[in-house]
């Protein structure tokens, strides 16, 4: 397995396959974003967030995100609506759209994160 | 909720939630891409394998690809490695990387599936 730091600092190359529960990681002053993986045209990411923790809503020009539920329940707004999400669930913001997560419940929230095209290509 | 047919056909418009545990599909001849959203740079899909279903190893020109394991195991291919994955593992190819997917096992692969470019852009 080749490991390198990539151009951005926050992803390890590695070559395909990844088991995404080595990835979280959890701190108490903020929501973590753990990279899996990136290429010019995506990323991947994990975010871990403990109860309180938020990703601020905020929007991208140009680019489609979308975040996935893995563990936890995570309140995400997109646009002008929020609601609640447990595993399996999905939600997308498409370029320009407001998104945001935060974790209003009592565990913690594991969110598998991907953009397109990755802002910080490699 | 908005709902129309996208350009592709594959697709339904909807704004910004989903449970993807709506959109398993399982047929007995072969195995089901569900459309779950698409934008000009991306699009997301759960695949649906019954046991000895399988995608063939393909590649994309300019595109990367990732498969996320719901539920069941699947034995991924990127380039030349293949290795079996459960629920919480992620494959991914870059450009031009072959990859592909079938399921050996003896109980229902449920994959989130994302590509960036899309292919078929809305």
């Amino acid at each position: 397995m080749s490991r390198a730091t990539s151009s951005s600092g926050r992803y390890t190359l590695r070559m395909g396959f990844l088991d995404t529960s080595d990835f979280r990681r959890f701190e108490p002053d903020k929501m973590q974003k753990v990279g899996l993986f990136e290429t010019p045209q995506m990323f991947c990411d994990v975010y871990c967030l403990e109860p309180g923790q938020a990703q601020k809503v905020h929007a991208h020009a140009g680019a489609t995100k979308f975040y996935y539920v893995i563990e936890g329940e995570g309140t995400f707004t997109i646009g002008d609506t929020t609601r609640t999400l447990g595993p399996g669930h999905l939600a997308w913001s498409v370029p320009d759209e407001p998104h945001g997560v935060e974790n209003r419940g009592n565990v913690q929230l594991v969110v598998l994160v991907s953009m397109a095209p990755n802002p910080n290509s490699p």
